[in-house]
């Protein structure tokens, strides 16, 4: 009887861990709860779950040997996030708009999915472009499971009611540092190598491994605190046109930010939206949430800058500093381009990264809410200068 | 042992119907369909039903000698529509961003309400005005009853899946006329009385009942059809900038408005959007969803105008023309102002219509989703120029 | 030798005259002044130079039995308003992009125009629609000419240097009354009649003269002042939503309303922008440059609302009342919409006023900055809610 | 009797001529079309010619030792441009309403600030930072010279009548290319130099010289032409979704874009607007006015790339390429970022360049309406991605 794959049966064991992953983040929330959808960049938890099963279906399913029918025809346009070599797809804007598929049937989809999925893993003769493609669903899946948490936040945060997630605190639980000031590591730069290396997984972005000139540089020894980037805002940090960059002084007079996003103040101080509800500010912990524009004002007030990514992937490589994954994505000076050499993947695949290349900042690292085994140092994220939504923070270079 | 006045045990088996008649019109839908918001002017059914609710807790039994606690003291933000004597409100265009309070909750709140204020009308001692307060709160619900159905029929008309929700046909049964062209009714005018009279309920907005100088006139004998609208815009109706208001035409080309709303052309022809799915365009039915703008261009067309508000009533007022009730409301050339004489109500409830008398159209009659007892020859419906959710046509005068 | 008619004599003397006066408006004013456009709704002082001599050119020149070759024939398009039915129009906003035709080409046009229209009015074989449509053209010509200065004092007014059109002052000189407080004349109503009668000009939407009926009223025997005006801000007018409209109440938290425009404090008090700088606030002139918005909340704070159009010319048939003319025009709680039998001009000039009849209110009266022979008891005046930058005031009634 | 420093008699002379050169660039032009202002983007001329003036009254004048009187103490803010350090400044979409001052006054403020600054550079203790300040004047100006005509080419575009600016044909003369195709150049790459060097001027954002390494790659040796470009939309370049980036192909859907700006297509062809009236496409002209968008979608299409401006600059060292300068800028794949351990100039002149470095990409060479002084191998000129009113152009990579 012929086996599968030695790396296919590794891929369904994680195939298997990481979809249930994405159902335990939703435990305990409603119907109602998965369909919100607070503004166009934060999708319904609902359409992540539909869309992550889409992904699989569409690009493995339907085009393996024996594709079973479709789940439900439409679903092809409705789960559909922007690849336009698949065909159409729903406005983004409007995915709060679908209380047609409910939640059960979309769960029942998942289902579906994954049971054809296993099977096709059990398959003798998958090639490997196959199983690269599940490869990348699986880390697909799991950007998308960060992008629950973050969306969800949003969603619940526009509820005057502050509905909580979990009941235990969890996010505020990260040590940025305490009071005794941060210290920076010194690197000597040279030519030096980033990028994606060796036969594990990375994204096309990552790649290739090229050669970088560096000059010698410091490094802060840990993030930045929500002690530390209060220091700012009491000195005016927000009122003080000199620290910030010309189109970032607009739109905070815009929006009239004067705190970052989730902070608020009453009688009682400050206090942060979390997805445990509304708790006091933690000095301690990592500032979170802020945009790029905040995090460049903030260097310039500390006499520090922004480190480039190539700086940061060459302090990761020996990491020698604390909070590099886990606590908070750290914004760098970097804009997301291409590395040289890059090349997008083939097909429609090939849509997921290359075409976002444009005023959009990198960052790098990893957050509270990125799964765990989702975490790389070459991994670049990116989000435009003015995206609060994520748990981003900053790390001071110069 | 006390008992209950007679108009209070009339007013309490009046309020067990109507709130009964709420419940069962989002019978069959899901909490996600009821937390569907489409548009800033439509709001989620589960805000209709909490609304109605919140009016009943917040003018008579709050007010009442012996008031029950607060059912939930967040809702008496989050389900304000507008009264700005009461207090704070939550913003209107963000109403679907409320998953918490779920719908189970919002029918434990309705339940509760209905309740206490049954305990109410036992009473022996209401008051008139208390009396008063619960006509119109009934009266109220019968309005959010119709904006049940006509904000359903748009947030259901967003999902690609076009979903039904009754599986039988009924908006489209009405007929306006078959082909054998319109008649018109010949009134002779002179000075006339119209506003409501007598001791039955009337909005305020219906009052004083005062004198008109009405010019001699005529009123079509039926409402305009589906098949004579279609043959406005096959006549090019709709490129014709003669027929056309100035304000609309710039709205119609901004918009690119072709047809109704809800109306959709392909190879088989024109369909409307049903709250029954999506059906063949019924040519003998009246023409609905239409805005003033087109109601107005085609009656420019078809060389007559729309009536006033004054002509309607007169004409009602013998009830020798079809379909004055229950199909469409019928759009009037008549500005939403103040009778001579008008008194907003006292109070909170004041806000109720007068503060909106500024640029918006008179609508008269009812439409088929208009509750049947709520229907009155007096009552003054009105919208902005360019709202075509509503079911909305169009009667011709010369 | 064939005489010229007796009426186009009277009109050529006429003709000489209007024309003569918008010269006179912009004399001592640069090409650059004459150039700026503000806003949309405002436009160029070259823009309406040209544009009332386009009228002549369009409709009588060029219809005329010889006509002369078109001064340019790129005027056609560049000057035209709104007639739809005369072709391609250019784009409102972008009047003041026109730097060619310069002001001295633009005056040149005149010349042409007014030698072309010297030699038809000498025709003595001119039709009684030719002459209807010149006086038509020149009542057109005076309605730019108060444009002129409302418009001018807006574009000045963008202008941080306070630029003056002449140094006398003149626009604050009428007086609205002592500090004596108002006094109120009551009508008996009844059916009366409004609308233009006689031979002389009326534009089209004044006709035709008809019944209306009236109850009692009474109205205000001057306009409300500047100092009275002042009151109801002092008494927190501008932060009582009880006061407002809702969409007014919307409309003057959004743009920051808290005076009247060209209103400005500083440590001297108050003063206004006017046509000849800025100047100290008197209380004693009438209330000036107010939206509808604004002369409908002081009437709900002095316990009164405004007349109705109806009301307005009925007493003013009788003329016992101080500033109907020459002070500021008064804001009806009328909308603007067709009086019984209502039927356009015939042809393109037909677009002249039918076409507004929607979401504007109407002012009666005429301003300090209306041609004297421009002004009647039956002149219809409408703007949308929100205007201010026409001399718009309020009178009271109840 | 003391001399003027040597250094200070050459600039005095530059001075007379860059001064000069501006005014020619307005000769023949009206005072109004000095005040056209299209759009934010384009400054009226007038307000060039005042700002650059400013520049020099501000940092130079009102700083020297004996400063004379303020011109008219008004133009401190009116015409300053984004310098927060100096305080106020008028809205800068605003600067086409201010037709006071006038032309003539604006030329008087030259004349003077002339007469101050050659009186100022006669001194004999001018310090080196004044020295340095007014060639930094100097180039400001000649930035606002290419400016002049790149605004005045869309104030003009605006008008339907076509202005020129001169009759002689000149935009169009420059060659990008004959029929042969193009050739691309070979560079090694690996560790190189970029930035400026030596003691002429630079801009801060130029600075500082350094290291940086890259991999080998090959250039166009001309730029990229209006029948190559031609050919790519022939091929349907702006309808294929694969060629564009995402934010891109966003762009030209919303804002209808089918071809680069000021092209037009009618029965005769292809025709172009120009600072010469509106010509026939030149197909051997080097393609401009198109943004990065259209310059990345057609790199994609022609199988190449955009270069990092560190690629363009190396290849302008050997200076073996045509059309480096003076046809139209090339668009790099480089964001405009600091280079390693870039400072801001001190003072408020330091806000020149570093606050614009986010979300815009660097254009390399420079234009047919570029300054011939102004050219620098080193320049770095930026612009967002949506900008098509420079003269900017494309040259491929690979």
């Amino acid at each position: 009887m012929p086996q599968p794959l030695p790396r296919a049966a590794s891929l369904a064991a994680r195939f298997h861990k990481v979809r249930a992953h994405s159902l335990a983040l939703v435990h305990g929330l409603s119907a109602e709860d998965c369909q919100l959808q607070s503004m166009p960049d934060a999708s319904p938890l609902k359409w992540h779950l539909a869309h992550t099963s889409w992904f699989f279906e569409t690009f493995l399913l339907a085009e393996s040997k024996h594709p079973p029918p479709p789940f439900d025809p439409a679903f092809k346009v409705l789960f559909n996030s922007y690849y336009i070599g698949v065909g159409e797809r729903h406005l983004r804007a409007e995915r709060g708009l679908l209380s047609r598929p409910g939640l059960d049937r979309v769960l029942q989809y998942r289902d579906h999915v994954d049971r054809h999925m296993l099977a096709l893993l059990a398959d003798s003769e998958l090639r490997d472009t196959e199983l690269d493609l599940i490869e990348l669903g699986l880390q697909h899946e799991q950007q998308h499971q960060e992008l629950i948490l973050t969306d969800l936040k949003h969603h619940f945060s526009c509820n005057p009611l502050a509905p909580a997630w979990r009941a235990e605190s969890a996010d505020q639980s990260p040590r940025a540092g305490d009071d005794l000031g941060v210290a920076f590591q010194t690197y000597s730069g040279g030519l030096i190598e980033i990028g994606h290396q060796g036969s594990g997984f990375g994204f096309d972005n990552e790649r290739p491994r090229h050669r970088v000139w560096l000059e010698p540089f410091e490094l802060a020894t840990r993030n930045v605190s929500n002690g530390e980037f209060l220091a700012f805002m009491l000195d005016g940090g927000y009122r003080r046109p000199e620290l910030w960059l010309s189109e970032a002084w607009d739109h905070i007079g815009l929006h009239g930010w004067q705190a970052p996003l989730y902070w608020q103040h009453d009688e009682q101080g400050w206090s942060v939206f979390t997805l445990h509800g509304r708790v006091p500010l933690n000095h301690h912990a990592p500032v979170s949430h802020i945009s790029f524009y905040e995090a460049d004002a903030y260097a310039r007030w500390a006499a520090a800058r922004l480190p480039t990514e190539a700086e940061w992937e060459l302090a990761a490589q020996s990491e020698d500093l604390a909070g590099l994954h886990g606590e908070v994505w750290q914004w760098t000076n970097s804009s997301y381009l291409a590395y040289p050499g890059y090349q997008p993947a083939a097909g429609a695949v090939g849509e997921y990264n290359g075409k976002f290349m444009l005023n959009q900042m990198v960052l790098r690292g990893s957050s509270v809410a990125t799964p765990e085994s989702h975490a790389r140092h070459s991994y670049r994220n990116f989000f435009p200068a003015q995206a609060r939504w994520q748990f981003s923070g900053v790390r001071l270079a110069r």
